[in-house]
């Protein structure tokens, strides 16, 4: 166990997580909810918590707890996720659970006693890849989303949300909102890479996090008429690839004159045959923006732009909300605090308050209780992609960051 | 044996095909070539041809052939294919197959003795919805499309046809042009599904075919940069998805003003997740015309769209042809004698003769050896989807039809 984390222990613990759900093509990985892959990474953090004498538990939505000492009511909880998005990158959630772990070695190496229970915590399905809604874990435990309509959620081989927790043992007939859990958490702090070039352009390793921009998921389904690409006249053809185009150049649009930024990353076409027109065009679109009222207005415009361009086309449209976060301002008072902390740290120094435009844990937690987070350097900026990236020397000053704000937080008032 | 081929002996040959490949909820069929369900196929191809008794073999590009009698040069042959696009129709290259063995069962009945060699065959992978390359069984087999290039290719599980040939029993070592096989058929007759709404309009039952529309498929591969769909502002992003949207619609619109079809029928977004810009699009454009220089014109046009949209959008975009089929006129002596041994027949009467925009196996092969259609009334029009069909007389007229064809061929001079 090392006592004061360098960067080759960083490296260490990092490298055990490296080949899981990695395509060696690429680079990307592939980390699904409740998939062989998370298994193992599930696997992983239990036996890297035990390692450390810190005590596993499982909760009632599959959220794994690691406790130095006895669980209890208002404790400090650090850590994040291990699963994430189709092709993404190594540092997004996992770069805070190997964090949080480095930081308990730092802790017990300065000698340091908690004052309250702690707990490291890996969320269940973060990303959402599988079943179309984020932040799952945390969304089910606090109540955000409700039990029945997360359970019946389906990937994309019809495999349900309940069916997929059932493989992987835990009974959804215990999962949703959990007050034991909720009251236990007494302040949440996750660390993260960040997913922009903020700190790279302010030349600082780490920084604190202000707000997450509202934003949410939304899936157009065209349904049009399949027939022959060869036999059937433009003219008779009720083509759904022609509106869903007329989305993807509309929403482009309309998001950049309201100041808001939307992607269709997620498109699948039925049957999807060369010489086939297609059936159905099912397209999900992320849009986000600082403000709600923003993402509120494009949303409407694109669901309209969808409906007319459908309707030119002789294709039906139906729109339907996956998810909806709203502004996140997390808590000023602990931002401030961990701010503090922080700050007398070299090589830290001065620790710039940035926004995200990201979807967190954390950020669907504010609503319940005060959250924090701790953002570290990406001198790509890119995120969600095998070019996100971390210099292990930043590693290293965010797990110092984070178990200086951690320290605080267990011995200070 | 059916003696004379009825509805129900129609219906009772066709209902063992009927559950091969099919989606319960859809009713779309799923028969790719030298899967599962096509070697479920295949089985049932040796087992009706051989209660007939005919005797059958494998070429040696895995085509398979049911001989009357001994095989030999300048042979009568009558077939088509079983295997479908995704989501296609019951009909689509059946219909041509059972009703070859079917019209075995009325020249048997009527006692007629062929006086040249005669085969029923079933041709692999004719819709190419696996490997990209439609006739692939027929290429092979005449040359039409070069050995190497063909066992290179891929389908989306990475699976080159050369393993999954080998994985069916057929060693791709001898793959490629087979002078036997082609040096044996001295006439290739297919009955196929209208594909259209011709003999709908003309109140007939069935028709003769005149020519084939040139057409092609082209792949065009969009690569941008993968990256958050949050953090990444619109003015930093390389979106593969906006010079693929600007190819859907602007190909709609170039092929509306040339008089063409074109068909944007199949798509893959890697790595498709909701919250990730997509790194990759993959699109294949199938387009037809009546004229050559059309599709010709066509093609280029879209080309440069795809290129000047994705240089506008910073992604690359790299254009590749996968297959081209030029015009193909049927052998107009063949086509006529089949008319008038046709048109005497109750409920016929004059038989219409049509183009078509899609293409056969018969298409390929009319380069190398003269070929005939014979298309079967489909009431809805529609075809490479579950509402593609024929009404089951019109599929016993087929078989009377195509039976006076062969008779005509095999007894006549």
């Amino acid at each position: 166990m090392p006592l004061d984390p360098t960067t080759s222990d960083f490296r260490t613990l990092w490298d055990e997580l490296a080949p899981v759900g990695r395509d060696r093509r690429t680079g990307g990985y592939a980390r699904f909810a409740w998939t062989r892959e998370d298994a193992t990474l599930r696997e992983w953090f239990v036996g890297a918590a035990r390692a450390r004498g810190l005590d596993v538990e499982v909760d009632r939505n599959g959220n794994l707890w690691a406790w130095w000492g006895a669980p209890g009511d208002d404790a400090v909880v650090t850590g994040s996720h291990l699963d994430s998005v189709p092709g993404g990158g190594a540092y997004d959630g996992p770069l805070g659970v190997v964090s949080a772990l480095l930081a308990v070695d730092r802790l017990r190496a300065q000698g340091v006693v908690p004052e309250r229970p702690f707990a490291v915590v890996a969320f269940a399905d973060e990303e959402g890849a599988r079943f179309g809604v984020a932040c799952m874990g945390s969304r089910l435990l606090s109540g955000a989303i409700g039990r029945d309509r997360a359970l019946a959620l389906r990937d994309d081989a019809g495999v349900t949300l309940a069916e997929a927790l059932s493989a992987a043992g835990v009974d959804p007939a215990h999962a949703g909102r959990d007050e034991e859990a909720l009251r236990r958490i007494g302040v949440f702090v996750e660390l993260h890479v960040e997913q922009g070039r903020g700190l790279v352009d302010l030349d600082a390793p780490v920084g604190v996090a202000s707000s997450i921009w509202p934003h949410g998921r939304w899936h157009h389904r065209f349904e049009g008429e399949g027939n022959h690409a060869g036999t059937t006249l433009i003219a008779d053809r009720h083509d759904p690839m022609l509106p869903f185009a007329d989305l993807v150049l509309g929403g482009r649009e309309a998001a950049a004159e309201l100041g808001a930024v939307l992607t269709v990353g997620r498109v699948l076409v039925g049957p999807n045959g060369t010489n086939a027109i297609p059936v159905t065009v099912d397209a999900w679109i992320d849009a986000r923006a600082p403000e709600e009222a923003t993402v509120r207005a494009l949303v409407e415009r694109v669901e309209r732009l969808s409906r007319d361009a459908a309707g030119r086309r002789g294709v039906s449209v139906e729109v339907s909300e996956e998810s909806w976060s709203g502004l996140v301002s997390f808590d000023a008072a602990l931002r401030d605090r961990l701010a503090g902390a922080v700050a007398g740290l070299a090589p830290i120094g001065a620790v710039p308050v940035l926004g995200t435009g990201a979807g967190h844990d954390a950020g669907v937690l504010a609503a319940y209780v005060p959250t924090a987070m701790v953002f570290v350097r990406n001198p790509t900026g890119v995120s969600h992609s095998p070019a996100e990236h971390a210099e292990e020397a930043d590693c290293v000053t965010g797990v110092h960051a984070l178990a200086s704000a951690l320290e605080d937080l267990l011995t200070g008032e």
